[in-house]
């Protein structure tokens, strides 16, 4: 069939939840043409199909960040003729672009398989009170003179932060990274996993939305960790293992240092030790290890961090970081 | 429960599909804010909600002009910084965006109904050999001088026609508008649905691909006329009711004459005769007919078009065209 239905059919594999990092998208010397992002997207979804053929059921999440930050500058660009929408409008956008993308590419890869491949535009919950409301640091789009963000801080009552110095536009936008509570569309992602579907959701992090004091939904113009919103996307579907896909074979103690150290099996406790001594940049590595402990310490069998293209000799135990409870 | 799942309930209401039209998120006179997009979704979704109150289980889907418009003006503004994104991409992000709207609005004003509501990510089939792609005449993105024209002509191989005279710019970009032949999501939409969920697909009349030599799934660079993707959307989910909602009560004979007539009831064969002669102009009316004609005549019960404030009142028979089989 052109268009196989599988629903119905109840799938035993072990359910992985992967996180794509940013280089699964664009590569970090690359502009983000059409072209290259197509081609990213294939060899990412090569490395997922390898993963969906040997059994294991799967859902995806990826981050946003080089195309959020383009539509941002568009925005900006553009202002004087067109009305710039805001960065969560801007999120929303990229779940569709980066969505499409996976779903075409892992359904020409699959299509022998008898499997759906289905986008979810995915809202995620975050507290209104989250302290990073009243402290953001996340920067987010273009640099601005300072002229531009004086009038910036004006108009639209952005927070804009001196983020470098030695430039004529040292100025950027901040803006919170609250941590992700709930997957609004949680229950339907699982719905379709448990029907072997093969799901793409939560992008950059998911849609960042508090809930007013009417109960209603509203979205907010914030930041949430792609890896965070993951890990809590993986306890939604009740997913086994975590698989964080990055730019790094596994985690290491000492980084770049004469001592470094190539962590290959970590449990949580020790991962929490590690990460208080700082080992784990923040921004960087460390949001990835925190996710981790806490799928392991909430229920999942394993979190497993390594690149792109080792995704599946990961699961099976040859390469990458695995972090197991306590 | 905050987030209710009611999967696993069989609706047994009417199934209807409703096709909502760019008044439904822009009006023509605004510039297209996020203010005033999320004011006019609230307004469309207090019609949907009203709709779902009375018991009919519904599938939304769009128009996307003026988003998908915005965002091709972005591009070209912001092409020497930022790398253009084809059409196929910025329609799959007005999906996210409008979906995300939707999406919120639907599940804030039914929040005490149990109803998951999701926007899933929608590619349609279209013919690669579609004449439409041959002669291709739908207007999109801005407007541009000779010169730019004929740069873009010889860069990027689009098909530009001088759409207007006396002004400095008078050319626009062409794209085909080829039919739409299948959904290539629609059993997931379908089931969906099946199990009482609300689902907003096939926004902006889908993401148009096409099967290449490989059979391989490819994104086009085309509009497909919402109506008629509603329509074929409306087949796949098995929809009782496929209702248009546009800016006018009804349809019309000798619109704008002195004999100008409403039409309430119409059968398909009367609708396809008004159609040959020439009462519902190409671009508006007409294939919203056409699309209400081949509803019927694959075994929808009926179809109905009338205006956005109007669809309950249109599904309760007291107002709008109704169009049923010959």
């Amino acid at each position: 069939m052109l268009f196989p239905s599988n629903l119905g059919v109840l799938v035993m594999g072990k359910r992985v939840v992967i996180a794509l990092g940013g280089n699964a998208i664009k590569q970090p010397e690359e502009e983000g043409t059409v072209e290259e992002q197509l081609r990213n997207v294939d060899t990412a979804c090569a490395q997922i199909a390898s993963i969906v053929r040997k059994g294991y059921d799967i859902v995806v999440t990826h981050g946003n960040g080089p195309q959020v930050g383009n539509l941002a500058i568009q925005q900006e660009q553009s202002k004087e003729i067109v009305p710039p929408q805001p960065l969560v409008i801007l999120g929303a956008m990229t779940q569709g672009q980066i969505g499409y993308m996976i779903q075409q590419s892992l359904r020409n890869q699959l299509r022998g398989l008898n499997k759906n491949v289905v986008t979810i535009i995915t809202q995620v919950l975050v507290d209104k009170n989250d302290p990073d409301f009243l402290d953001p640091h996340k920067p987010v789009g273009p640099f601005y003179t300072e002229e531009e963000a004086e009038k910036l801080i004006a108009e639209k009552g952005w927070t804009i932060r001196k983020v470098r110095n030695h430039d004529e536009r040292p100025w950027r936008r901040v803006v919170p990274s609250p941590e992700p509570l709930d997957i609004v569309e949680g229950k339907i992602v699982k719905h379709l996993v448990d029907l072997g579907s093969i799901v793409i959701a939560s992008g950059g992090g998911g849609i960042p939305v508090v809930l007013d004091e009417n109960g209603d939904l509203r979205g907010v113009d914030a930041v949430i960790d792609k890896d965070k919103a993951g890990e809590v996307l993986a306890e939604a579907v009740e997913a086994d293992i975590f698989l964080i896909l990055t730019d790094v074979d596994c985690v290491k103690l000492n980084l770049g240092k004469p001592d470094e150290k190539n962590l290959r099996e970590l449990r949580s406790f020790m991962a929490r030790a590690y990460l208080k001594e700082g080992h784990f940049p923040p921004g960087s590595m460390g949001p990835k290890v925190e996710a981790c402990i806490r799928f392991v310490e909430h229920g999942g069998e394993k979190a497993i961090i390594t690149s792109l293209d080792k995704g599946l000799e990961a699961l099976e135990g040859k390469v990458g970081t695995v972090i197991t409870g306590s």
